[in-house]
């Protein structure tokens, strides 16, 4: 298992996670706004909309090449291949493409997300938005922003109160008809409720902007990244249990401890059985 | 009044619109994501909320300083400042920044909307994004976009069926009851619905990766921008009744003719008198 204190372990992890996401940029721009997408969906059902494009499939096989050369004995589990079982205790969790529903539409709200993770949780991970060329990381003592007007230290806000937090979700809807009521109960009681904000609503709130995501019927690979970026910036992730978040499923981001405690009360209070 | 053939005119006015947008990235970039914006809203109250900047303002200040430069004769409308009246028969409508909620929330959805307009409605338009760096204009024969990656022509595309449709809106609240329920029998047909995108959402649609934008309740200067992007990109921008869109009120934009029908039809049938 990963020693906190081997230094050149951690600069090796940052470093391949960063090669990882430089390669899946190149993989995702290929595709994403393309004349090629447009016709790219499996399904033409409204209720089973699942755009799998080339691209998701392409960056994870770019970021997997990469790994069975720098870092042959990790596990990996992505979400478009087999999950590969290694040795060193180390696992890398992929998502190519996190909201194949925003990239099908062209907004620049998906995300590559990457962390490594050991059995206790994501150790370092990146969001990556390779449109806007935004890089979000947080993990082993860093915790930062580069983008298209330079680099920033992440940092979230101290908002203390519901009535004064921004709240992001994927979709109004919120999975099932129970969860969706319970989120909907705290939406009430904040200031302002924003959708369709994909991966990216979790990179906002590391970075300061908004206070709380709130999301249901996650995979842990949806959520290992966000989860090490936040946490490193100062944010509470948990699912809405309060435990831990990274199985996936329902997962309750926030500002802050006194925020998450408000918000964790109403979805408790809201959550049929 | 401006004659479509007066080819020194209509570059004139093209040069202008983006100094225009060249002088609002400027003013609002230097509050967007700052720690300044975090505490400059005007009211405490979630059910008012309305988070005028600093930077709605300094920008459209700035703009205003260079048509009193360049076209001091010229009217303008504008979202923070007095209509002034001109001499010339064009307007120069202005919404410094569309979509301060997404503004004050770090999503970089919101946009600077420029048009300059006669009586018949806005002969050209830039929607700009200042974060990402992306600009889309449209009128006077051109039509295209400059982004982080290169430059293109918008062009909609050809979806013909509401079955196979992308729709936006800002809010799943848009607008009243009744009209809410209208959109929503429009999103019920459709493949896929997405909030939260703001102005660009219009952009996503002149660009064809997206077929439909419904909202409601709009100022003129939230849409003379984007029916000049959108119409010269092939696209169709109307009221719910069908008629011009220039005043504002509940809009419907369409990547074509026959989904604008089978759009306004639903809308029609199901909005209160």
């Amino acid at each position: 298992m990963l020693s906190k204190d081997d230094e050149t372990l951690q600069s090796d992890l940052i470093r391949v996670a960063h090669l990882l996401a430089d390669a899946a940029r190149i993989e995702t721009l290929r595709v994403f706004r393309s004349p090629s997408l447009l016709t790219d969906d499996k399904s033409s059902s409204p209720s089973d909309f699942d755009p799998v494009t080339q691209a998701d499939r392409a960056a994870e096989k770019a970021m997997r090449d990469i790994l069975a050369r720098e870092r042959p004995d990790d596990s990996i589990l992505g979400e478009e291949f087999a999950t590969k079982q290694g040795t060193t205790g180390l696992t890398w969790v992929l998502d190519p493409i996190d909201g194949t529903r925003g990239f099908v539409a062209g907004t620049p709200t998906w995300g590559v997300l990457i962390a490594v993770s050991d059995l206790s949780g994501p150790l370092f991970g990146i969001i990556d938005q390779p449109y806007i060329g935004e890089r979000f990381i947080g993990g082993f003592g860093q915790s930062q922003m580069t983008g298209p007007h330079g680099a920033a230290q992440l940092q979230v806000r101290k908002t203390g109160a519901l009535k004064d937090a921004l709240l992001l979700s994927t979709f109004p809807e919120v999975g099932t008809v129970d969860e969706a009521k319970a989120f909907h109960a705290v939406a009430r009681d904040v200031k302002l409720t924003r959708y369709g904000m994909d991966c990216y609503g979790y990179a906002l709130l590391a970075a300061g902007h908004v206070d709380l995501v709130i999301e249901a019927g996650l995979q842990p690979y949806d959520i290992h990244a966000p989860i090490a970026v936040i946490q490193a910036a100062g944010g509470v992730v948990t699912n809405w249990d309060g435990g831990p978040a990274h199985t996936g499923g329902r997962i309750l981001a926030a500002a802050s401890r006194e925020l998450h405690t408000q918000a964790l009360t109403i979805l408790q209070e809201n959550i049929g059985g």
